[in-house]
C-alpha cells in the first residue's frame, strides 16, 4: 500500500525556485516548540498517546447504541461535529442513511433552523433513538437548545431508562453548573473533549471517534493511519510533504491568490471539503490574512463552476483530494443503438471513467493558468482518513506559522455571539 | 405581503457615491436588446410565455409519478438538476426525504462515482421507481451513463412497462440518434429542454417544474411569483432593485473584492447557494473576470468560517439572503436547572433566535469591515422562490454587462470534456 503524498507538479512554475528553507525550518521548529508555550497541540501525539481506557469504554459504548438504535442523533456544531461527520460521509457515501446495516445517523444542534430541527424530532418519534450531544462548555447555543429539545423527547419516550440512551462528550472538569454535571447526576455515560486540542483538531478525540465508531468504521484503523502520518512527518525536512504542501500554498499566496479550492472528483469527501473549511479558515484567518478555503465536488460541480475555474479570474489555485481507487466497480452496459455515443465506454468501470475525468480536468486547469497541488490516497477506508486529518492538521499549523499568525486561536468566533447575546438580552451581555 | 427587496445598507461606505447611470443604463438596455442579437434569452419572458399545454402535462404527470412510485429519480447534471433540487431542499428543506406524504427524490446522473450509484441503485431494487432524465442532447457523460444503468434496472423490474415509469426531457426536435428519438421509438413522454434558455436559467421550464411538481409543491405559484418579478423589474430605473445589486456588487469587485459569499441563516438554502455559484460563475467567469461565487450555511459555518468571515483577509463581501419568518415554530423548553444558562430563552421560538443571530452577525462583518448585501423575501414557499430565481437571473446578466462579458455563453466548460473524450479514446477526439 502506497502511504499518502503530495505532488506540486501542476503549479511548480507559480513556486519560487528556492522558497526559503530557513523560513520552513523556522515555522516547523515554532510548532514543534508550541507545547512548551501552552499551546493546545495535544493533536499532535494523541495518535499515539490518546487514552486507551476511554477508547476502549468508546467501542463499548458504540455496540450498545448500535444494538438499541434505528437513529443516532449527533448533537454539536463546527469542530464538535464536522470531523466525525466528514468520516462517516467518507466511509459510507452521502447517502449513508439508506444502509440497513447500521443505525441512521443524523447531525442536530448545528443551526437554529426550526423547520429541520422539528422535522427530525417528528421523523425519530415513533423510532428507537440514541444521542450523543458534544461540547465542551455545555453552554454553546445552538447544541444546548437542540439538547433541551432531544433530552424531552427521549424522556418522553423512555422515561428513567432514557439516561442509557444519552451520551456526553465534555469537558472533564466536574464543576458546579456544568454539563458535566448534569450528565454525572442524571447517570449518562460520558467521554472527554481534551484540554489541549481545539475543535478543529478533535476529530481524532472523543469528540469524534464516538460517532465514527457508530457506523460501524473500525477506529483503531483510523488511528493507524493517523499514527504512521505523525512518524512520518514527524521531522523537519525539505522532503516532508507537510512542509512541502505548506510552502507551497504560502508561496501561490504571497504570489497574490486570494482562494484555496478544496477539489476532489469523489462525492464523498465532500463533507471533508467542510472539515478542511474550518480547519485552515480558522487556523490562518485572523489579522486580515490568509487564502479563503473554498470546496468543490467534481466532476459535478465542472458543469456549474467548471467556467469560471477554467476561464475567470486567476485569484484561486486548486488543491486536488484524490483517491486510488473506489470501492466499488460498476460496469458500463452496452446500449446496441448507442444513441447517447457512448459505446466506446460499454464495459469499462466507472472508476476508470472517473479517473480520466480528473486527469483531463488538472490538465485543462493547469493549461488554463490555475496551479493545481495534488494530495493523493490509496483507498477511501479508515487508514487514509486518518492520514489525511494528520496531514492537513500538521500542515495547516506550518501554513499558519509561515504567515506569522497563531494556528491554536479563534479571537473572532467570539464576536458574533457577544453581540447575539446582548440582543437575546442573556443575563451579563 | 412583502414583495422581495434588496437592501445594501451595510455596504454603503464601500459604493462610489454616484455608480454611473449612464454605464448602468447601457448594460440595461444591452440585456433588452439581447433576444434581437438572437442570445438565448427567452428566460427573461417564461413567466408568462410558458407553454401552457406543457406545463398542464406536467402537472399530469406529476400526479401519475407521485401515485405510482415510492422513489424518483431525476437523472441530470449542472442546470440539469441544480435548480430543481434547490427548489425542493427550499420548500421541503434537507432532509425531505425523511417526509412519508411523497416519493423520496434523490438526484443521480451527476458524477462518475461508482459507490454512490450503486449505493442508490441497490436501495432501489425493492421500490417501486420512476426516473426523470434531463438531458438537451442526450450525450452528456455523467447523465447518459447514469441513464443506462437506470434504464437497465427498469426493464429488469418493470418490463414493457418501464416505458410508464421514464420521463424524458429533451430537445424538442426529433432527429436521428438523439434521446428524443430514443423516446418516441420506446414511447416515454417527453417534455422540453428550450432552445432560447441556457441551462443555468432552465429551472421554471420543464427541467425543473416536472421534479419540483413531484414534490407536491404548487408551481403554478412559483411562476406567479416569478412573473410579479418580472414586471416588477422590467424597466431601467436607478430604483430597480435587480440594477441596484448588480451596481453594488460590481462596484465591490472593482473595489478590488475577490469573493462574493452567499450566505443565509437557513440551512434549506443550501442548495440554492450551488444554483447562484453555477448562474453567477458561469455567467461571468471568463475572459479572466468576475467574482469567485462562495456559500455558507449560517450559524452552522460561522463556526467554521466565522473566524475568516470576521478576521481574514478582506477579500471578499457577503450576500445574506434572508427569509421574513420560517414554515414552523418551535418552542425552546425551559430547564429548572438551567445547566446551559439558557433560561432566558425558555418559552421563545427557534425562529426567533435565529433572526437574532442574523442581526448579530450582519452587525459583526459589517463592523469588521466585510461589507453585507441583503436579499429579503417574506417566506420559504413557492411564491418567494419563484421571485428569487427571477431576480438573481436578471441581476446576473445586467451585472455580466456591466464587466463587459456575454452572461450567455460558457466556452470553458467544453474544454475539459474535449481533454476527457481524447483521454478516453472517444472516436473523432
Amino acid at each position: 500500500m502506497m502511504p499518502l503524498r503530495f505532488d506540486n507538479r501542476f503549479s511548480k512554475e507559480y513556486l519560487p525556485p528556492s522558497f526559503d528553507s530557513d523560513r520552513a525550518r523556522a515555522a516547523f521548529l515554532r510548532l514543534k516548540a508550541a507545547k512548551e508555550e501552552g499551546l493546545p497541540v495535544d493533536w499532535m501525539t494523541l495518535p499515539k498517546d490518546y487514552d486507551k481506557e476511554e477508547f476502549s469504554r468508546i467501542l463499548d459504548a458504540a455496540q450498545r447504541i448500535r444494538a438499541q438504535s434505528e437513529v443516532f442523533v449527533v448533537i454539536g456544531i463546527g469542530g464538535s461535529y464536522l470531523g466525525a461527520r466528514a468520516a462517516i460521509e467518507f466511509l459510507y457515501g452521502q447517502e449513508h442513511n439508506l444502509s440497513k446495516d447500521a443505525p441512521q445517523i443524523f447531525f442536530a444542534g448545528n443551526s437554529l433552523d426550526p423547520d429541520e430541527s422539528a422535522a427530525l424530532l417528528d421523523y425519530c418519534r415513533d423510532k428507537e433513538v440514541s444521542i450523543n450531544v458534544i461540547s465542551k462548555s455545555g453552554t454553546t447555543t445552538e447544541p444546548a437548545v437542540a439538547f433541551r429539545l432531544w433530552r424531552k423527547l427521549l424522556e418522553e419516550k423512555y422515561g428513567e431508562a432514557a439516561k442509557e440512551r444519552i451520551f456526553v462528550t465534555t469537558d472533564q472538569r466536574v464543576r458546579p453548573g456544568t454539563l458535566r454535571e448534569l450528565a454525572e447526576q442524571k447517570g449518562y455515560e460520558c467521554f472527554v473533549v481534551p484540554d489541549g486540542i481545539g475543535g478543529r483538531y478533535s476529530v481524532l478525540s472523543a469528540v469524534g471517534l464516538l460517532p465514527i465508531a457508530v457506523s460501524g468504521a473500525d477506529i483503531s484503523a483510523m488511528m493507524h493511519g493517523a499514527r504512521d502520518a505523525m512518524e512520518r512527518y514527524r521531522d523537519f525536512s525539505m522532503e516532508n510533504d507537510c512542509v512541502r504542501y505548506a510552502m507551497a500554498r504560502t508561496a501561490l499566496y504571497e504570489s497574490g491568490k486570494s482562494v484555496e479550492l478544496f477539489a476532489s472528483f469523489h462525492p464523498r469527501m465532500q463533507l471533508f471539503g467542510e472539515w478542511l473549511k474550518q480547519l485552515f479558515g480558522e487556523s490562518e484567518g485572523k489579522e486580515h490574512k490568509a487564502l479563503y478555503p473554498a470546496s468543490v465536488v467534481y466532476s459535478t460541480d465542472l458543469h456549474s463552476m467548471g467556467q469560471y475555474v477554467q476561464e475567470g479570474a486567476r485569484v484561486f489555485f486548486e488543491t486536488m483530494l484524490e483517491i486510488g481507487a473506489p470501492n466499488t466497480e460498476l460496469l458500463i452496459p452496452d446500449d446496441p443503438k448507442n444513441t447517447d455515443g457512448l459505446n466506446f465506454l460499454s464495459g469499462k468501470t466507472l472508476g476508470y471513467v472517473n479517473d480520466k475525468a480528473q486527469e483531463a480536468t488538472i490538465a485543462a486547469h493547469a493549461a488554463g493558468n490555475a496551479p493545481v497541488l495534488e494530495v493523493r490516497i490509496d483507498k477511501a477506508d479508515e487508514y487514509g482518513f486518518g492520514e489525511l486529518v494528520y496531514f492537513f492538521e500538521l500542515s495547516v499549523a506550518i501554513s499558519g506559522y509561515l504567515i506569522d499568525v497563531n494556528p491554536f486561536d479563534q479571537p473572532g468566533v467570539e464576536f458574533y455571539k457577544r453581540n447575539m447575546f446582548k440582543l437575546l438580552g442573556k443575563p451579563g451581555y
